[in-house]
This record gives C-alpha cells, structure tokens and sequence, in this order.
C-alpha cells in the first residue's frame, strides 16, 4: 500500500425522507442560496417543492438557477457565477445528479474569486476557496456528492475538463433512492456502467498483492451494482436495489476504493470525455464503448488483473490468463449490451471515419491529466477496437 | 438498508513516515498538549522521540501524561481531566492503541466540563463538547482513531463502560504500519481477533438480503485480516500485512460496514469487557472465547447468516444450514486457536465456577446498553459454552 491521506468530510444523510432536512442542514452555511438545478424533471416528481419548502421553513432565501443539462457547459456555469456574485448568496444547494454537482461546484468557484474560472480546469490558477455547497442527489452515479472533483465542458473546442479541491467538497448531501424510482431503464443502466467504470478504473491500476483489500471492496461492490441493475429491469422501484445503487454509486469514487492505490489514470473517462463533449452522447453510454476497447487494448500486456476481474466477478476461468482476460472482457460487453447500453461507436451512431477526429480531441485532455502514454496513435488504436 | 447518517471526518495520514507530520497537524488546534501514551513502548522504539520533535519544532508545549494500561481504568482518566485542566492544554495528542486513545476522549471530555466524567457513561449526562484530538495509533484493532467512541473501566464494581459523541471524533489521526513491526506475535494475534468480531458482530446484526453490499465489504475485509496475519506469523515486518491490518481495523469500526444496518447489537463485546474488566484478559484474547461461544448459542435459531460466513469466508458446505454454520464456528475456533489466541475459559485461566460471577457483571453492561435479551440465565448459557 502506497501512503495516503484520506479526509472525507462530507456528511452524508440516507434513506426515505430525508430531503424535508435540505434547510436545516443549508442553514448552518447561510440565509441566501443558489439553488442550482437541471431541466426540470425535478419539478414533474415533487422533489423541486420539498427543497423549495423545506429552505423557506428554515428561513433561507432562495436565488433559483435551473437549466444545468448532462454533460454541463462552461458558459451555463459562468451565468451563475455571475448570478451567485450579483445576488451575494452564502451558500450553493445543488439538486440533480453529477452535472448539476458539477454546475454548482464551478460556480462555488467562480464566485469566490475575480479569476477566469476556466484557468482552474486548465491548472493554470490553483482554487483558494469557494462558497460552501449543499445536495440533493437525484442521479446517482458520479459520487460527486462525496469527493472533491467537478467536470465541466468548454464549448469552445469542445474540451470536457476537471477541476480537484477540497474547497469544493460538499458539506452535506442527501441521498434519498426513492427519488431514482422516476428514472428510466436507459438511465439507470447508463448510471450503472458509469459506476462500474470508476471502480475498475482504480482496480485496473491497482497491483497485486498490494492491492488485496481495495480489490475485495471493489469486487463485492460491482457484483452488489450488477445484481441491483439486473433486479431494477424487472422491477424498477425496488427500494433496497435503489439504495445499493446509490450507496455504492457513492463509496465507488469518494477515495474509499483508492486510498493507497496511488494516482488513478482514468483512461476510459478520458477517452469518453470527448466522445460526450463532441457527440453528447450520455456519459454512461459512452464509457460502455471505450471501457471494453480500453480493456482490449491492454489485455494481452497486462492479462493478470483483468484476468481476476473476470473470475471474481465473471467466475470465468479458462486455461490461459490473456483467454480468461478476453472471455472476462467479452462478458462486460454482454453485460453491457444486457442492460440497454452501448457497446460500440456504431451503437451511438458516431462514424469510423471520426476516429481520427475523436483521438484528436482526447488528446487536450491527456496532455491535462499527463496521461503521456496516450498519443494519438494509441487513443486512435483503443477507438478502434470500440467500433 | 436502513436510514443512516454517515458523517466521519476524521483526516487519516497513512503511511512510512507520517509520525513526523504530528507537529504540523496538532498546531491547528493549539499550542499546548497533553501527551496521552502508555507505560512505555514508545520510548523503546523511538516514537516517543519523533512525536516530542514534531511537536516541540511546531512551537507546541508538551505536558506529559503516561501511564494509560491495556482496559484502561477510571481514576487515570481522571488525573489526566485535572492535569488538563491544571495546565489549560487546548488539545490532546494520544500515541497508542485504544487503550490510550480512549484515555485521551475521556480526558478531552472531562477537561470541558464540572460534571462527573463517569456519568457520561452511565448515560446520566449528555456530554456536549471536549478537546480536540489528535492521535498517533501504534495497536491497530479498536479504530478509535476514526470513531466517536470510546471504553473505560471504572475499577470499583469492574465496570467496563462506554461514550459515544461527535465531539470525541479525532481530528487528525497517522497510521504508520511499520510502528507495527514490534507487535508481539501475541498482540498481533489479540488485535486480529478484535478487528475480526468488530466486523462480525455487525455482519451477524445485518439481514439478507438487504445488506448485500455491507456484507461483501465485511466478508472482504475478514479474508484480507486473516491472510495478512498469518503471513505475520512468519514474517513480521512484512509492510503490506501490517498495512493491510492497520487499515482494515480502522474500516472495519468507522461505521462504514455498518451504514444502513440499523443499530448494532455487540453482545460478545458485552460479555467480554467483563472477562478484561474482572481478570485483566487481553481484549482480543477475551473475544475470542466468547464469539465462537455466542456464536454456538444462537446458530440453531438462526443459522441463515453464520452459515454465509462460513460458505464466503471459509468456503464450507454441509448438507444443512445449521451443520454449515457449526462447521464455520468450529474452523473460526481453530483459526483463532492457529494464531495463538484463546478459545476457552480454561485457557484463560478462568475456573468454570465463576460463570456467575461473570454473568453477574456482564448483566450490568447488558442493561446500559439496552440489550434486553441477555439475562443473566442468557448469558451463562453463553459463558457455559466457551468452557
């Protein structure tokens, strides 16, 4: 195990009916809220008014900002920046899922500071502070909720960038998983793929026998998502199915499964990052396309671990590791294709003759995250294997 | 699952070298400390040294307080609350195991207020706030380092008691694995049991099939505890055992696995803090007489979940529920027997007629933790079982 310093203090408040305490826990941080949310879904199945009433019960004025969409867009982001300085706002209660996180902890950003927000995504100015942000998850998936990362995408060139800082960790966040009764098959297994793809991605880099207790958490907590997902097609508001979801959703990417592992490259996400700024493909769809190519491409190099994913997960074994490794590959995409999403460029209608284009576009956010391995020959070469 | 609140905020420093960042970190709380440690240890294996430098070079006064034992008692607490206060210290620095972690909440706690500190754990008074805490762990079993606990005994009446409150959370805490290295094979053992029953007792609270996900993380958590102290056995100073076990015990009582279980029972907790408290038997070593016993008393009305520890954790299948789960309670016995810890009374020396006597102490922490069920007929049939 490699040294680590882990500090999660987000407090986390589970289970039905905990949205009624949104303005006593917002009312610790201030009088005057952001309150930052999506198109409107929230509105059609109530959760808009609980949040709306339980503020104003606690005496909290509400500045409304709604229209954050999936994969959020930099200039939507600097309108609130604009609208949290204008209003003088305390504190920053984002309702939805990673995009609306996302949304509101740019503008947490943003309004603490006269910098150009976007130099803190291209590392060119570091985050001194923000303004405190409260949520209510209503898409799980991101763990957004629960760590220090935000992703947002500039529309000029089309480069889908994170930021890192403990000063946008939320205070506190809601989950309730009967709010995830509303969202759709297609939704849910988007949501699904998304955070099976973070915990592999930590397994991935993680090396053995170093890795061993990381790996069993990661393991038991994509079976407990996979079993979930397989009971949501049949039964779509099952509670305890739901809540797994949720829960693992969060503890999938808030450092528990990677605190030792050292740094975590991401690239799946990072090749997935251009297909959703340049296509909008749903994030989720896209990384059931790249993760399986992703996998391909190192598996002949790097058989072993893939290999232990798919006997514990798969219970395949076959006689060679790179077969085991393959056949384990082979069975995601199954799994993937099961549950209703993607599993090649074709699936989202993105053409071979992209590729090129794709790779190009990757390439921006490699350089940003120092994934020097990835030329574009090779993101071409993984892009290739997705089609 | 359950509501849950999940709110832990403790900052771990994880690794080689940390101790040295103990000045730095204890600064942000004050300039004077209480040094809370043990009899000793730590100035034979130069901790003592490296802690006094880190914190004396970060302009911090050090008031030295030594002397916390293994079940550590009342009345130390107490001198260590009037020290504080003497003193005026504005935070606690505590360098060992549970022991002296739990002797330092209870100084923090006592140095804020006028109250009897034992009524705290007599559940008389609420308390309401405490020093802050920062802690060095050289015995990882308890995680009192990442949890608002903490256990004291009060030496007239023997009785072995407990606090629970935020304001006891340790703000900082460094984990550094090789402290570790000089872990008797004894201890080592004695710590593998704790860490093992903190999992089991909630793991055995728990019900399928609502508690999958728990579950995996603590059957996961239990086979790398196993692994990693064997390989101990053998090797002492192997780093990624030692890391492995030192993390592990911290996750396996931070509230993680139990999130979402609803409230946790620990009745071999209960009946063994009256085995430490009446004849000073090592915690761990106390444990794992009365686990395999309780565990022997209730499989046959409830079988359904011992039986899954032995299938996951052992890999046993009998023909029947009951026969699989007696077999997983005989092999955790012979494992806990294979690392040198006690499974009988008779090996720690306890003669059978005091059964009473014990189930007469133990009946006192059973009312004052609300477990209605153990009677004092209850408890000796559970004592009877681990002759």
């Amino acid at each position: 195990m490699q040294n680590f310093t882990f500090y999660n203090p987000t407090k986390i408040l589970f289970g039905k009916g905990q949205i009624g305490k949104i303005g006593k826990e917002t009312k610790a941080f201030g009088t005057k809220a952001l309150l930052v949310y999506g198109t409107g879904s929230i509105k059609k199945n109530g959760i808009y008014d609980t949040v709306v009433s339980s503020l104003t019960d606690a005496g909290i004025e509400i500045v409304d900002f709604p229209g954050a969409r999936s994969n959020p867009v930099l200039s939507h982001a600097v309108t609130g920046i604009e609208l949290a300085r204008q209003e003088g706002v305390d504190v920053i209660v984002a309702v939805g899922g990673g995009s609306v996180i996302d949304t509101a902890k740019t503008i947490a950003v943003g309004a603490k500071t006269d910098e150009d927000v976007w130099k803190f995504f291209t590392r060119e100015a570091a985050i001194t502070g923000a303004l405190p942000i409260v949520t209510v998850v209503t898409i799980s998936a991101s763990a957004s909720e629960m760590n220090m990362a935000a992703v947002i995408t500039k529309e000029q060139g089309a480069q889908k960038f994170s930021i890192r800082s403990p000063h946008i960790q939320p205070k506190t966040s809601i989950l309730d998983p009967t709010v995830l009764f509303t969202l759709t098959p297609q939704y849910t297994a988007y949501s699904a793929v998304d955070i099976i793809t973070h915990l592999l991605e930590g397994y991935f880099n993680n090396t053995e026998p170093d890795s061993i207790l990381q790996d069993r958490i990661v393991e038991g907590l994509i079976r407990t998502v996979m079993e979930s997902t397989e009971t949501l097609l049949t039964e779509r508001n099952h509670y305890n199915a739901r809540a797994n979801i949720m829960w693992a959703a969060t503890l999938g990417f808030n450092g528990l499964t990677t605190a030792g592992m050292g740094v975590v490259a991401l690239p799946a996400h990072m090749i997935e990052h251009s297909l959703s700024s340049l296509y909008d493909v749903p994030h989720g769809a896209g990384l059931s396309i790249v993760l399986p190519a992703w996998m391909l491409y190192v598996h002949e190099k790097r058989p072993a671990k893939i290999a232990r994913f798919a006997r514990r997960v798969f219970h395949i074994e076959k006689s060679t590791e790179i077969e085991t490794a393959r056949a384990g590959i082979e069975r995601l995409k199954q799994w993937f294709a099961s549950i209703g999403s993607y599993t090649s460029l074709a699936d989202a209608d993105i053409p071979d003759s992209d590729i090129a284009k794709i790779a190009d576009n990757a390439l921006a956010l490699a350089k940003a995250w120092g994934l020097k391995d990835y030329t574009l020959v090779v993101i071409a070469e993984i892009l290739k294997l997705g089609r």
